[in-house]
């Protein structure tokens, strides 16, 4: 190897070293240069990994339904990594204290790694750190990868737009239809699972969603899909679960449409790379201009438009077209 | 004037016209170039009015809150402007047509306007486009401007921090200490509303989040905030939080603070039409060199990975430093 210094946490981490895969996962989270070329080394190995998605609001019991999912999935013999954002105070950190609790669960069983992020409130920034992790996770051979998301913002979208499949997480008692219509996550949902079963309400929760999914139904294109009941505690119906997820990989791999979205999931990754550098390139252009001209007090004195000043800063950023 | 037919729009806004101002919101929100020149025309008009911030999770009942709060602001006579963000569905566009109802109570009243805007899915978009329904607002004289957002990511947080005072809904029953540092929105709070206070579990939750300021005012420059109980429908407590929000501007404006929130409501406004612009021109780009050189079946492929690509788009894309 032409320079083995360089390459040797990729290649401990190809070599299965969940130590080595962790001290990466923070220097990429840090954005650490030298994440990105070891990074580069594992991307060749990538692409076998099946990505879930599991969104819904708090409250809803996402982590102890991906605490079981996992179980289920590792009873079958499969490495199953999880990736949990969480979209926490951006002044406080947060989401690793839990981490640690959950991991130590499985502390024996090296087919199974935990890995939470917190928002730090950078743009994109979460997108591309969860991708960071499913690539080391993929590259690993991870079989399962479950990206656990709270939330309904774009954020959070950008993250499940990556997901091969995307769960959506309901509960009883939280909202009626027009809840569910504002979780901005209906047509995004390949499965839809209403958790805490066991409470009053969950029928028409399932009812509603059905009666949602038929309207739906009328648009071209829209395909409606499974409504599955789960009380994740008790661990019922979470077999049935792992059974969706495995069946609508087949779906999309006999369709075709697996390849489609292991395309937007690298799209996305190269973009929230590009908007992370753009951001810092943008902050460096304002200065420069704020110290040359006063740009702030000018737009502060409401002399200068934030129109007429965007449109400054971007022909300052932007090379001319060729 | 030298051009009075372009600057008719702006002209009869500034002269109250809600209708022209309507026009322009749709405008703007279509990003019709012609509304860059109005928002201009109206921005030197604008500074007066104070932005308050309204946030939660869906089914924390915002929507009646901030109608009883504008009833509350209006019987002192102030002009309230009301922008609900609603980042629901990408696909279906929704919004609208609770807009039409909330409005036809105020019909007759021209000192109250609401306008809804739902996401589309472009980043920053929403920041932008509730930007734009503030100026707009702003200078054709509306005292207060109530901003509605439901949930807690990333574009959600980029828009309350836009608010002069923000306002953070919960609700009895939709979970503990936990689920509310999970809102991700806890020290960004400037007033707490604990709404529906007349459902048991109320007095847990003012607990719950008087012990949390007091574990986060052990960090240096926190400020305990008032937490406040709310009965939206039957209005009980909305005059309460009228006078909070009242007295969190003067304590803004007593302590200077009040132009370091205008400021950063600027930028970030400069900021989202750049990243638009952006985002516009990253796209250009990328199937330019996509049709030179395959860049996406070469992504696909593992064979160029998604750092090294991103790395040469933002080389393409960017000037060089001078």
């Amino acid at each position: 190897m032409a320079n083995p210094a360089r390459a040797s946490l990729s290649h401990r981490i190809l070599g299965g070293d969940l130590r080595a895969a962790a001290r990466l996962m923070r220097k990429a989270d840090d954005r650490d240069p030298s994440a990105a070329t070891e990074l580069d080394a594992l991307f060749p190995h990538t692409g076998r990994a099946h990505v879930v998605g599991i969104t819904g609001n708090p409250g809803a019991g996402k982590s102890t339904l991906v605490d079981m999912l996992m179980q289920t999935f590792r009873s079958s013999g499969r490495k199953v990594g999880v990736v949990a954002v969480d979209p926490s105070s951006p002044y406080t950190g947060g989401a690793i204290l839990g981490d640690r609790i959950r991991m130590q669960r499985h502390a024996a069983d090296p087919g199974v790694f935990i890995r939470s992020l917190a928002t730090r409130g950078h743009l994109g920034g979460l997108t591309r750190s969860t991708n960071d992790v499913v690539t080391i996770l993929d590259a690993m051979g991870f079989d399962i990868i479950l990206v656990e998301t709270v939330g309904v913002g774009q954020d959070e979208i950008d993250i499940v737009k990556t997901a091969h499949t995307s769960v959506v997480v309901l509960v009883p008692g939280m909202g009626d239809d027009i809840q569910i219509m504002k979780a901005g996550i209906l047509e995004i949902a390949d499965i839809f699972v209403v958790n805490k079963a066991d409470r009053p309400g969950a029928e028409r929760v399932v009812a509603e969603l059905g009666t949602l999914q038929n309207i739906l139904s009328q648009n071209e294109g829209f395909v409606p899909v499974p409504i599955l009941k789960t009380v994740a505690p008790s661990n019922q119906g979470t077999e049935e679960l792992a059974t969706a997820i495995d069946n609508h990989r087949s779906t999309l791999t006999s369709n075709g449409k697996l390849a489609d979205r292991d395309r937007t999931r690298l799209l996305e990754t190269v973009w929230s790379i590009v908007r992370e550098s753009l951001d810092l390139r943008f902050k460096e252009v304002f200065d420069v201009r704020d110290q040359a001209d006063g740009i702030l007090t000018r737009l502060e004195e409401r002399k200068l438009s934030p129109h007429a000043l965007a449109q400054e800063l971007v022909a300052a950023l932007l090379a001319r077209p060729k």
